[in-house]
């Protein structure tokens, strides 16, 4: 392999000769190798971090800080990443010691090389432009790092939604469709009361939908960054008005309502905003879990569950078992469900290690964050697409369960008291009569009453029943 | 034992005959015995709770559901009960089957047995007021049960956070007594570049005191109660005005802007909101982890460790070690924050099984957090009283570690250059020399330059280092 | 209220005149006050610290470290002690910094008041026995505290392994009641193949009793102590004989085969044994939790659930709908079983919080285990008292749904072929036909030989099927 | 491209023509796409799967179930797979509905094919050897997947504990190095008594070697299988001396004692095994992270830390601060640690999710332990080869703290008594001065016996102080 030889604070090193990446992302190459997984499988932190780069050559610039024709060449490349450009060069693995050192190194090299070529100049003539003095200019990872995260867990956060969106508009499609199929409804596994089949499935809807403004409200608190604070928060090495320019910058160039928060040193070690969105994450796994779980329970059967909905069938469900199919689509998001509770575990262990003025463990976060939002947009678009959009009712076997119901008796309380519904409920139970049957062979209510008290209208709404 | 017999599904029962509870209280507290931790543990549940059976009987009253002499004799227990008596008389276990049913009729027979002593009748003469048809009137446990639990989360945050503002203040009290401390601050427990230690007391500030919005926030969500939805969110057997009028006298009686949920069916079996306040306490947790860690850490010593700061000796710290004091007030702080992280867990666990239309185990959510906030209330008011309030710095030691530190030489990067810099630090990690010394001996900065490029003030904020 | 007064490194301090305890265990109730549970809630740790106190005390004695008439009265109070008595008097919260100071305190403070009584002397006149220099004579808390955690874990662990034990008894002999009854069994919650409802509940037998094994393994770990390696495992401050005489006391006290750990400074800080004996709780707790859900399952209904089983009812299910009856019983075991797997995630952040020589979190590591082994066990002896034994069968459910199951044409595969089979399963499901039904009318089977081939016999076990 | 087309119950569907899998891993591509992992990203896993169907090949052979040309040509197929070939055909992602059938007819597909090949058919010709009636013969994916996964831990255990012998030889080895080393052992964070730097990492050494025994023991477990249950674990469809002989195949082609497992209706839906496997993963993460915790704060510094030891350089530290070395290796590894962590929850929430007769998480299980142990094994490598085997001491850093310690005082005690000790150890505290200038100014020990009872053999072991 060819290879150039390139030189920092511990010696030389030989880097591929093509590699646009330079001397530590190659160290960082040789020191880690745990999750497998590089930058490059998230593109949109190697966007973020582009941007972040953007910014501070852009205010840099603005200061004198640095020259111009160095600004303008950084800023090109930094827009050829933002575009997709390089992205395979982003080469670290995610899980890495040095808070993000490797990772901004990686960004600085990648950046540094694509910007010395602009100029005309070769891969690794530093002495041109450097991936420290001039793109890392007036930045420490400890500040660029953890902004640049902000970034991309917003970015991340986005196809997530709409994934949710569709999903939600496509389970508000089965409400509508289900409306008018009442079924009964059932509290601790045993039967209740009457409801529809739409109402379960609004329900749904309604439950996954509020994650969206949730998400929403917890990229707020990621707009808020540390960019300018360098080491520790105090700033050191910037000039006086490159926080607020650069910051501006970022905010112009995201599309993010990006502004500097209103401590530094604080926000250099603080990683509450990841631990909050890791935990509405969590709570959506929780509800998207929940409803996987219902899904799985409605389709039971074919002949001894409940059997109220069918799944469509999307692959052979047994080899020893003719014609068997499994709620197999319900049951991989339900794992994904759990990948993300125990993601948010990893977030929140990593938080807690934070010492002092930083927080080492970020790398961690960051990864448990992106990989848990694109397991999670999968599981919401797989769901939708090979579940959710084609379920169909089984009207026979709701109407048949309400017929049966003991449950529906409820409604006739107000009408023949409590102790009389509770005789009959236990008749019911144990001769296998229906209520109907049994309300109508004591007399205890007219045959139109009767219809009228337990028809759907009745049962399915707040009724004036003691006037 | 005098005893008195009552009635119910499930035949005849002993209930003490003094007892303000009856029947079904004594079957729950016959069936349950898991945590040892009754109700009465958390009054501001059991106040919860008497409001929404107050709010429930004005509301039946005004639609002539329940006669004004009832009606009184109701509201006035549970005026009583939120006044504070009969607390004892909440006799069941937290952790209990049924998903609240048990502590929904605790509340619904001490009630009734109170109401029927305010109408002159003896304890267990229901037919003249009954625990079912009169106290639990229009309601189901499934939705009397999660709207006393969204008051009783929101009366029990207002302690918590009281003791946050209170941490907060004398975090930010320390933050102004060592504001002209320098220190040497830390990242990745490696000597980083100066700071003052009022600046570390004022970070800790700011970040445990955001978390005093999320609770805010979080507690708006546990505004939308379920009130009215009955047994499974349709409302069924309530009077088509009820909900309304229930909701807004609960809104008056607890003083919370108490709204209806959009959706009830949804409301019904959501656990959403107690997950996410759940969260926030847990990012709390870990916040106030992180802080404990580095005060043990800032701590340490006394002589082979950082000792910056200097802990109030609350207990002798051992037996065998005569003056050993150790940091025993942050160390029971951490312990809390990582029973608080578990309870985390054990509210996502009850939240995920929830099944159909409703959620069976939110009992052990309530168990979780109230106790969670109790315990951080507790470990706040500790902290902030037996050692935050005493701390004090040492100020020889802070001002020798930057004089001895070789980070301090960044300040120097723009002015001698990032070469000279590494060679200067390198030199002085081998030589045992300081940074101001070597940099002198070289002649490479004149000794007042060097003066005003190490000052706190040079080194503490931003500077125009390049113009 | 009388007191007396008492003095340490921090000074005076007045101790109620009356109370066993002394000032260090004063100034800890006065320090920490978070979980409200005080050490007298495990009175199984109560008798390990005495045991331990005596062990220490009689090598003493035989080393010529304690006077014998030090060392008599001392191990007359801790036999007092062992006995049960005063108990009331180990008052410190379990959460509690200074990794069990204060815990061995309280323990060295009330035994040597104890000790001075039977010496006629009164409390508090320590000149005549110390609690430090006598009673925690040649021990430290880092030894002396983690070694009484290892046997109270043991203690606790004896009732629980009873409560298994007959549980499993229960479950067998539900398995022996119930082998003859056909049912379905599912997997995936679609219909499988034929089982009997016996195997079920023999599984569940098998599948809990494994447990105890694994807790007899894990408390062969707690038998290894580092009783005698005092403040850091080193035995600063013992006679060279002290440990291994120390050891063998506590063995013969304490009826447990306890041994001394190969390397004392490890076994001072680490608490992996802890960590793998919660971890097996853990493991118990997802088998009983997997169990119960089971159990609600199959018990579902009445009319439109699974409704195998019949639960036996112990208490009214709901206040609004007559007749409703949940289970109650193992909708406590599931929130138990929660609350015991969020305890080993709280046992698992204070292990790996230890740092350097100790590990300061082990009070809330033994608070933990003690109630999550007190909880389980509570939880395994109400299932078994108040639900196992009074399950019944719903034979005719059972017969149902295996007569209407398509699943059982799996047994006609190696005589029909699978597309034969195949084609009939698919018309069984959209004609509502059995598979018998079919079979016959396509005569591809002989009636006779289909009663062979789908009796219970030719189902439920493997048969030369290829012969 | 160039397709083929299949058939199953589900209809047609194109695989590409030169895919040696077929339909089923087809649907299940089009299916999951969660993780992006593959099964090829295991070959342990692939290994195991084929090394199942070989020994389901030979038994059924024996049994005459399965044509002699057929049991030969699956059996070579096999042997292929197991030598390594055609691993870039299991393509199925690891997290996927189903409880594993996607992977076990990926497995089917591939070995059908491989042996279609060996018997002159091109591949898909299936009715000649078909994938579920001759590979997948007598075999439901419910026991075939779990043994194979029994297995496949098995094997990914061999590697993970090699890393661990290399890491605890290489602790063992700076034991010996530093063993004549003294410095100040910590409790708390608090000077306690002096120990050796050897000490300190034989420690490290004994600790994590425990943990070897652990995964061997757990290993034990996981060689109880349930092949031969089929379905639910009655057997349905095999011959009855089937399982005996499918087992023992097994064995000997594993060289794993694999036996059956004693109930096989328990263990087709049991994840007891995994959990608990799981749980000795935990074990050693929390291990290897305290231990890093530990190197982290030891190599604190370089000036104002404890500085006690120093990490080998691995990369510069900032792009800020000159000079600046941070401990990267370490903190990697406690990543890794909390990564491992939060797996063993995704595993106990997956396997308290098991209903009735099967786990259909199992595959997340399978996921989660497997990444686990190859996270792991990694850290463990880069820990050993990156940074333990060259640490070095700093050895007068060591020496300096030792000396200036106040807690050798505790030494002292025996000889100059508690109260004395403690008034010298006040006064070094606040003087500044060390123990042994004061003890000698008061005159209370000869210089010679201080210095004696002063020197590390006297205060690193058990001495006979009393007599």
């Amino acid at each position: 392999m060819n290879t150039r030889i390139e030189h920092d604070l511990l010696g030389d090193l030989a880097v591929p000769a093509d590699a646009w990446y330079g001397i530590q992302t190659q160290r960082a190459l040789d020191n880690f190798a745990i999750t497998g997984v590089p930058i490059s499988h998230f593109p949109p932190f190697i966007r973020a971090l582009a941007m972040v780069k953007k910014a501070a050559a852009l205010a840099n610039r603005d200061l004198g800080s640095l020259a111009p024709h160095k600004a303008d060449a950084i800023t090109a490349a930094c827009d050829d990443i933002i575009a997709g450009q390089l992205h395979d060069q982003f080469v670290v693995d995610l899980i890495q010691g040095g808070a993000g050192t490797s990772t901004n190194m990686n960004a600085n090299e990648v950046i540094a090389n694509l910007a010395l070529e602009k100029l005309g100049h070769p891969k690794g003539a530093y002495q041109r432009l450097h991936p420290n003095d001039d793109v890392n200019r007036s930045q420490s990872t400890n500040d660029a790092y953890p902004t640049a995260v902000c970034l991309a867990v917003q970015f991340s956060a986005e196809p997530l939604e709409t994934a949710i969106v569709n999903l939600k508009a496509s389970l508000e499609a089965k409400g509508r469709e289900f409306a008018h199929i009442v079924k009964m409804g059932r509290t601790q596994l045993q039967d209740a009361v009457p409801m529809t089949l739409g109402q379960e499935f609004e329900a749904f809807a309604v439950n996954l939908g509020e994650d969206i403004d949730r998400l929403h409200e917890a990229s707020q608190l990621l707009c808020e960054v540390n960019l300018g604070g360098t080491a520790i928060g105090t700033g050191i090495n910037t000039h006086p008005r490159y926080q607020a320019l650069a910051v501006n910058y970022l905010a112009e160039i995201s599309g993010k309502p990006i502004v500097s928060a209103s401590n530094l040193v604080e926000a250099s070690s603080d990683m509450g905003a990841f631990v909050l969105f890791s935990g509405i994450l969590k709570r959506f796994a929780v509800k998207l879990g929940k409803m996987c779980n219902d899904l799985r329970l409605l389709s039971s059967g074919p002949r001894t569950g409940l059997g109220e909905i069918l799944l469509p069938p999307r692959q052979p469900g047994s080899s020893i078992m003719p014609g068997k199919v499994n709620p197999v689509i319900p049951e991989a998001v339900n794992q994904t469900a759990y990948q993300v509770i125990a993601s948010d575990l990893a977030v929140t262990l990593a938080a807690e290690a934070g010492q002092l003025q930083l927080n080492a463990m970020e790398p961690m976060i960051v990864y448990n964050l992106l990989n848990a939002m694109k397991m999670l947009g999968a599981a919401c678009s797989m769901l939708e697409e090979r579940c959710i959009r084609d379920i169909r009712a089984n009207v026979e076997q709701c109407a048949r369960h309400v017929d049966n119901s003991i449950g529906i008796i409820t409604a006739l309380v107000p009408h023949i008291g409590y102790a009389n519904a509770t005789r009959i409920a236990s008749q019911a139970l144990h001769s296998g009569s229906t209520v109907r049957e049994l309300v109508l062979a004591e007399g205890l209510l007219a045959p139109a009453t009767l219809d009228r008290l337990l028809s759907p209208q009745a049962m399915l709404a707040p009724a004036a029943v003691d006037a």
